[in-house]
């Protein structure tokens, strides 16, 4: 059966936006070198957009690339690819779909990398064992359009982070609603996510990746912070400052709450040593700091 | 230690956008009619948007309302409240927290239940009994700026689905790349999760999200599938062409693949009938519907 | 290079216990009938015992099933069952197992099977269209030495209940870290974890399993409850009065919080209406009811 | 209303066994010292067994400790507590419930650590930032009946490792379901579970487990892998050989299979390069080594 459809009512319903793809693509690289392996981890998500309304309104797959063929594609260009970084395979995978596909207007490639180390044997990295060293993930967005340019936004996610000194939240409205202490003195917890977008496409992407991640951590570590919101812009502005090849930065931080227990009611104090973490609820904080033009 | 800052840069670097507010917020609501209980398990998100650049930017809190202030907001204004669905809740909460706070211009609330039912004990309903009845949650993110109209944005989540026939994927693009045979009967499983905004703010949003949901699942049922983007197409046009409250449907349905297992190594035959279902790779279909102005 | 040893001490090191096998074998099995399908997803853990120190002291795998080729195993089984629930699909794989492979002393197979639907299409379950019913899962675990006899214990797990009236918590020790308040009227939720072992291997599992179910739930329901441990109690007794051909009953409920909230603070009252559910920390109850012999 | 009972057959169902208690109480604590902090991150789970009959068959529950009481008393040990590992706070805590409640016939406490470490800042460890390091996580279940000793079982979950050389899979069982090919040189990478008892109660835990951990590492890093349970015997056995305070070691080695993608099919070789890591199914070993006694 085709789907019911209201007399003379179809023609006034449009498709307006439309991507496909696959997603969770996952692979793992080695490379062998005589004197070590290089590992990796990656997760590849390929999204098209372009004329496909055929397929939507009519069911005609003419012009798709099947999903399947999409896996197969970032398999094969992984075996082939030189690339040292993330952002170098999207952008490689990114040319390959556009060119292969002039029916596709626009290409994004997402990969997200784990993070794997060397694993140290009795202080030394062993050339050919690795252990899955945190659950932070480094991420990258590549798209372009047919005959466009690169947009390439690449962060991180899961950097999980706390200070115990050096962060207050005082000064805040009080209402009828207000219960929240003022405190001089609170355990800041959060797990960062980050984006930031590049102003070229042809640059050192290891290396800037290592500088933000320092220039974000730093700030975050220093920095004496009276909320969030000002502890996250002092953290974008600070890459901003440091890496003129970004062009801005977009942080969310969820105020990750550690609760002070109450223990007077058992006759001891807590002089804000012992908390409660919790997940939920949780502040939600994000921000986008830019250049200005 | 304040930021580390470049001489003379600082002035160049702007917020760009912010928003903030609290995840998370769950809440259980037991209304107890003489015959029977209702009971409703929500989560709440509150995020607002506003002049808060003098906290991100010197750590100035006194326009701030705490995200901890929201959350007693969140259970203060549900306890008072008469709403009958979610989307009148999140309508009250904007409205609440729009009117304390002139510096917020923008306020929006999303609101996701848990799917509860009274329990059945030979073969009636019990009263005051419960059975969490699905892993599908209904969802609404309400949004309003200071002195403008509402939007309101329904939808469901993980409506984990699937036809064991009228499913076909055939004629797509054969590249060196492409693997995947023809199929002309194939398993089509997915999670739906849909979107849908209402062309107003003062509807009987209980029932027309029934039908909606309804709406949604029977063209999934009956559609002769030519692709997974075709049954969504035709999903999205019969809510509109059903529902004309509704503006626009927006669909992503993954691809949640069930691979036919080649038992032909072992001399078994295997028609249609063992599969591997997969959590990934998975194909990603995503589009937006809407009625032509 | 081989493990690092201190002389002499080797000697003295021995394989107390092991076993194998392999996890998260998933399969979706159709049945296609002229009228309708029948649609089941299983996942199936299989795992063995026997004489495999070689294997494991001298990295001898003669002995050796590989955990791939038990993969196949349950797929080949599964094309050719006749089984109608998963107790008698693991039996049968158990069968198979210790058939062919004598060095196995014993073997265990493990079947969790998802709660799948006929979708209801304008009131009529639809016969080749499905939705994923629910979070619970349907559990079994079979065993079997080289000549002995079949061990059956079947479950379930995940089955989300709540009841908001007939449920206390009063009388228990009060002492100085004691700060919960007696409740004469509490909300009551918990994720059931059950398990019970069958006194036979030839039985109707499929009308079994229906009746143990219910009979849990309605205990739960109208029980008169004075404390989690009360109910699992009277919920497993109910199992034995009314299944003789069930053993024992294991029942692990943890008691899910829902927390009053304080609205008292804002002028409110809350009498018993809205709460905080949290996940954690939770209360844990465990206990295995049996046959006095 | 009361559990429907079956005339004159209440009197034949016992308990057979029963404990209860408390999951997941989260505690962070500070140790502010003058020139650094330090920052434990714990997860506690309280289980009592005892004389608690009357409690699941009439609920009374005169001899019960609720579970509320159980989690204030986790918070009011650990503001007091000296331990500077989860064994001694284990410890202390199955003393204290042990010593309070004589009705209690025994105690568990398993206590879980996250991995927190000094965030580096220009290369230095800053003393009052932390950086959440790893999912892997440091645990202990310490348990006593009242008059008994300590039984002490220490572990570890979750560490994820991986080897690209020094790791085969040859000369196991072909039959005819076996399609798995012989591999001489193979990626292996697991998550390891282990457990170890300690001989006695008053041990330096600290020291010990680093030397574990070390000895684990060790020898996947170096073993020549003739299977995982070559490897996993020979970690154990390592372990016993070096740490004599050590009983006998658990471990559970899934296998994380990665499967060597086949580049053939588009005219690409895949000299053990690119691989797919599947999460299903997987390989399960699991064994106890012990000493001879």
């Amino acid at each position: 059966m085709d789907t019911p459809r209201i007399e003379g009512a179809e023609a006034l319903i449009v498709l307006a936006e439309n991507r496909y793809g696959k997603s969770r693509v996952r692979l793992v690289r080695v490379k062998r070198h005589a004197d070590r392996h290089d590992f990796s981890e990656w997760q590849v998500q390929v999204l098209l957009q372009g004329d496909f309304t055929s397929c939507f309104e009519d069911g005609d797959n003419s012009k798709i690339l099947a999903t399947d063929t999409m896996k197969n594609t970032v398999y094969s260009v992984a075996r082939d690819t030189t690339a040292e970084n993330i952002e170098e395979f999207a952008k490689e995978l990114v040319e390959f779909l556009l060119g292969k596909h002039s029916q596709v207007s626009q290409a994004e490639v997402s990969v997200e990398q784990k993070m794997w180390e060397h694993l140290a044997v009795q202080g030394e990295p062993h050339p050919t064992t690795f252990v899955n060293s945190s659950g932070e993930r480094q991420t990258t967005t590549v798209s372009r359009s047919q005959g466009g340019a690169f947009s390439i936004v690449s962060g991180l996610e899961n950097l999980v982070i706390m200070k115990t000194a050096g962060s207050a939240f005082e000064g805040f409205i009080r209402d009828p609603l207000t219960t929240l202490p003022e405190a001089s003195d609170r355990l800041f917890g959060t797990a960062v996510k980050a984006k930031w977008s590049y102003k070229a496409s042809e640059l050192d992407f290891s290396r800037l990746r290592i500088n933000i991640r320092e220039a974000l951590l730093e700030v975050f570590a220093v920095h004496n912070s009276k909320s969030v919101q000002h502890t996250l812009f002092a953290m974008a502005e600070h890459v901003l400052n440091t890496v003129p090849e970004v062009e801005d930065v977009e942080l969310t931080m969820p105020n990750k709450h550690c609760l002070l227990v109450d223990l007077s009611r058992f006759g001891q104090s807590n002089p804000n040593e012992i908390f409660v973490p919790i997940d939920e609820p949780h502040g939600y904080i994000e921000a986008r700091v830019t250049r200005q033009r």
